[in-house]
């Protein structure tokens, strides 16, 4: 820790994907805003336009953009957000010794540098201004950020292109091509949250809702065991480059105010915390010793900086408590054992919840958005929907009502460890309780034996309530339950749910989802492996994998695969089917002298007889 | 490939599972039999019994066998098979150059060397007599197969012990407990089956059906390009430690024949085989060339040596053929795509749907049971569930019931590439079309998008088909559509589609599937990590990770972890809730006067509040 400097030096992953190139397109009701996407160039033996991809990762994988963590991304959103007039700056909070754990440190100073030429003014709401998407939205207004998540949930489409309906959404409002004005209606509604704060312009909008593409959230943060500033900026943006949408960050122990304003500094996309982490360290750990005092504080800190969603575990009413006290596994959420023992120990009310409204007045002057906290999740599959489970929720749905009404924007979090029957019943009794807020779920684990596959496990529970409505799914590695994720347990908890996101997508029946895995099917099936590599999640790995069997150049271009060699292939035998099939065709209706016909019957594809689904 | 000895001696891996030890139930009917699960003994502070474990692995993973692949493994059905008197051994067919591949090679020398005293004299039916399980189910007979599968399926629980229901079965009729009685009136039903080749006495009696637990299948295959028979044996053993419940072994090329016997006579698990790829490596991989003839000799070549049960493609009729043209991914099954070359090339039906009585008189000679193939399953998300692939279900249908007529064992086989919105009328059409005859799925995949993570994308589909009903998954690993798998993707492949079965047990409410995950759970929640790893799939990868970030042993007996640390731990905060809330309980009780009620209380769970739930 104490060679930061050379820590700093080293530097992010950047450059393109393979095949791939960063394009922008413009808005139309706001022509400056330039909606990042990633478009992948295909085989000009396909004879198919370049597929566009949903891109979360931000600058570092555009060829033209320069990278340098000590300066941060460029703030693309600061000209949206003072030309609506409803903001000030103001002089920010002072950075405490506390901030990063070093009170009592001799000299008080942190480990990890403060980033150079932090903003000492933040900005925030003016006097009884609610600067949240949702008091815009709620207003007919469409911002900037509106109009970029409608051009990018289409993902470049044209209106009527590549539609592919075919889907069962559970009751969802799915459109066929999403507007600004949709999106608007969305947030207004509460059904939707774009997570951001005034103080967070270098994060590209994106959407959290059930109508829209489903989301994932990837996990970061500096334990008290490991790690150092520029492995964690380089966690975030390899998890972006990867595709989580979302990152939190759940630093504890030293270092968390200047770690945290590194992360967000660098950003593309909405970084979230746990704010009683950071509240807890500033009282030495001891959850008795937390008051509003020190928790107000860290909130505002937090949202100075740019934070852009909270996890608040108000849920977690006294009455709760002892309901899990038969557990299995208790109470397994961090938040809510901190808050668990406050009450205890107290025998008071939870102050989260006593505070409420005037955390939503908070939130409100800088548009963090709410996550409300599970902290009653089950922790095993005994302990699964249980009463304690659902009384948080219940609460939590009161609780949404209440930020509404203070024009917050609301996100519900979800379970946790969850059998397969007992899935549904928690998406199904969240949007009841809670009005349609987007539910963001971790995993669920869908069987408690798989330590080191626990992706595995919540791979399925998360494929499966995303399919159902969950908006956003928070990724699990497969250090899950025995250490701290690296470098590729992120990436492979990132593809684990980048791939259950996008099973939900098809599943709900999401326009032109299918478009992507048709572009590779095609190309799967033509032998067009550098095209298949490209389009897939992971082309690095895709590509590896072959080689490990087949490395020489000319297999990547060869008609045949390492699976049965090059005489004996079913992909090559439907080929010579389709082939047969024309030529007997083709042979019959010449000696029936119906050449025309032929021609005709050729175009359709050259079976014998047509497709009797057709 | 020249250097085999030295191949040879490669030992295969052995011993027992970490905490682990064989153990052998006998049984009440048939007392000589001895059903070996494992046991797993926990820390004495748990002050729990042990727990067993469903147990494949064979006596590779007993302490106290002596392994010698070149003997091959104890015939333990051989007693049993003989006492039923309805068998006679006769000399039996010569083996061939072709059978090896080495028809055309100067000497007609395999390269893999012959098993050991090969049997030459092997056994089938007496003339008229039918010795599948599902005849002697029919005339009232509990076989000691029957009997071990009772055993097997209840992993040693008595009667009463530790049931938990609680699951959504859709129609299952899934018993508290196994009787052999249950067994043999499943199986005189069609609703399950145990394969059994009476040539593959080795093997320990396994069940595939709805009401049992949900087994998995994994694949095996010396391809065109690379292996040894030493690896493949291998392979079977490592495959079936980690927990495949049935091997297929689908090698194409040279040496078929004599790595098959090496397979079998070491395998404690069915086999399962694709006869019409031998068939088609002695017509010189020309498919237009295969005659009933090659393939009835093949299917006694294999029905000889032991096979388990054959995927025969049967259902690829003529007609369906075409319908498949306008596919994105034609057809993509290697037994589906050589029936629908020849029947094109000849424009005549499919000799096996032809010969399909035939193939039932050769199968209930042997017991070998039917695995109808679906040779048109869909490839790509964007073939699903099209007309071709329900056609053919619709046939296999039709020969299921012809081969019930014969007396013979029967299991389906289903897709492939399918969107979650599309899983469930697969099964609920194969229920209805077959009979309830058991269905056995590959994957399926949930999109196309993840070539390297195909084992995920497939075990998301696997765990929901599983719970709708599917009796048997084959598994997919992180090499599928790329390249062969290794050791370390066959290890990956397994535990993916365990965790995927036990996921749909739980779901379903098998009777005390949840019984390891509570014993696991309840171990995470104690610290006690031996016991967690033990429990777990993959007791080597749990432990591994663990060591990652905290490699000291005393870190295993550590009430605490590295994603917390030693301060700041949820379980811990809990643990101090439950101590406070019983405290507190009785320091108000004393203060009252009623020391007797608190110590009632304790007794209850030391809570403030009774839980609510209870």
């Amino acid at each position: 820790m104490a060679d930061i400097n050379s820590k700093l030096e080293m530097p992010v992953t950047t450059g393109p994907l393979p095949g791939s190139r960063k394009i922008h397109i413009p808005g139309t009701i706001h022509p400056d805003i330039r909606v990042a996407m990633r478009e992948v160039a295909l085989d000009p033996s396909a004879n198919e336009p370049p597929v566009r991809i949903y891109d979360s990762s931000g600058p570092y994988t555009d060829a033209n953009a320069v990278i340098d963590i000590a300066a941060g991304l460029p703030p693309l959103r600061t000209p949206w957000i003072e030309a609506r007039g409803d903001v000030e700056r103001y002089p920010g909070r002072e950075v405490k010794p506390e901030d990063n754990g070093v009170a009592n440190v001799p000299g008080g100073k942190a480990d990890v540098a403060e980033f150079p030429n932090v903003v000492k003014t933040p900005l925030r709401a003016k006097t009884g201004a609610a600067v949240t998407q949702i008091a815009y939205a709620r207003r007919g207004i469409i911002t900037p950020e509106m109009e970029y998540v409608a051009i990018r949930e289409n993902i470049g489409r044209a209106r009527a292109e590549g539609l592919i309906r075919d889907g069962e959404s559970f009751g969802a409002s799915i459109p066929d091509y999403v507007t600004p004005e949709f999106v608007r209606d969305e947030i207004a509604r509460g059904r939707a949250i774009i997570p951001a704060n005034i103080n967070h312009p270098e994060a590209e909008p994106m959407i959290i809702g059930r109508n829209f593409l489903v989301k994932i959230n990837a996990n970061i943060g500096n334990s008290a065991v490991a790690s150092s500033v520029a492995e964690e900026v380089e966690k975030m943006v390899w998890a972006a480059r990867w595709g989580a949408d979302n990152i939190m960050d759940l630093s504890t122990g030293r270092n968390i105010h200047n770690t945290r304003e590194w992360i967000l500094r660098n950003s593309p996309v909405p970084i979230g915390t746990v704010p009683i982490y950071q509240a807890l360290e500033k009282v030495g750990g001891i959850a008795e010793d937390l008051t509003w005092d020190v928790y107000r504080d860290t909130l505002i800190e937090q949202a100075e900086q740019g934070v852009d969603y909270f996890t608040i575990h108000a849920g977690v009413r006294l009455a709760y408590v002892p309901m899990t006290a038969n557990r299995v596994t208790g109470i397994v959420s961090r938040g809510g054992s901190i808050m668990a023992k406050w009450c205890l120990a107290h025998h008071k009310e939870n102050f989260l919840y006593t505070h409420f409204a005037e955390i939503c007045e908070i939130m409100r002057a800088y548009d963090v958005s709410f996550s409300l906290g599970d902290g009653l999740r089950p922790g095993s599959i005994a302990d699964a929907n249980d009463r304690a489970q659902f009384a948080e929720l219940e609460t939590l749905g009161e609780l949404t009502r209440i930020a509404w009404e203070h024009d917050c924007q609301v996100m519900i979090e979800g379970p946790g460890h969850v059998p397969m029957h007992k899935i549904k019943v928690n998406m199904e009794k969240q949007l009841a309780e809670c009005g349609e807020a987007p539910f963001y779920t971790l995993g669920p684990l869908t069987t408690d034996i798989a330590p080191g596959y626990d992706h595995i496990t919540s791979g399925i529970g998360a494929a499966m309530i995303g399919w159902f409505g969950t908006a956003m799914l928070c990724y699990v590695t497969p250090k899950e339950h025995l250490g701290l994720p690296d470098r590729d347990d992120v990436k492979v908890g990132v593809i684990t749910y980048k791939l259950a996101a996008h099973a939900a997508d098809l599943a709900k029946g999401h326009p032109a989802a299918q478009l992507r895995d048709d572009a590779l099917s095609r190309a799967r099936f033509e032998f067009r492996w550098r095209d298949q590599f490209n389009l897939s999640l992971d082309p690095e790995t895709a590509m590896a994998y072959h080689d490990e069997t087949l490395p020489a150049e000319g297999a990547k271009v060869a008609h045949f695969c390492s699976m049965c060699g090059p005489k004996f292939c079913s992909m090559k035998i439907t080929q010579d089917v389709r082939d047969y099939a024309a030529k007997q065709n083709t042979d019959a209706m010449l000696e029936a002298g119906m050449a025309e016909k032929s021609a005709e019957f050729r175009a359709k594809g050259g079976a014998i007889y047509l497709p009797a689904a057709e």
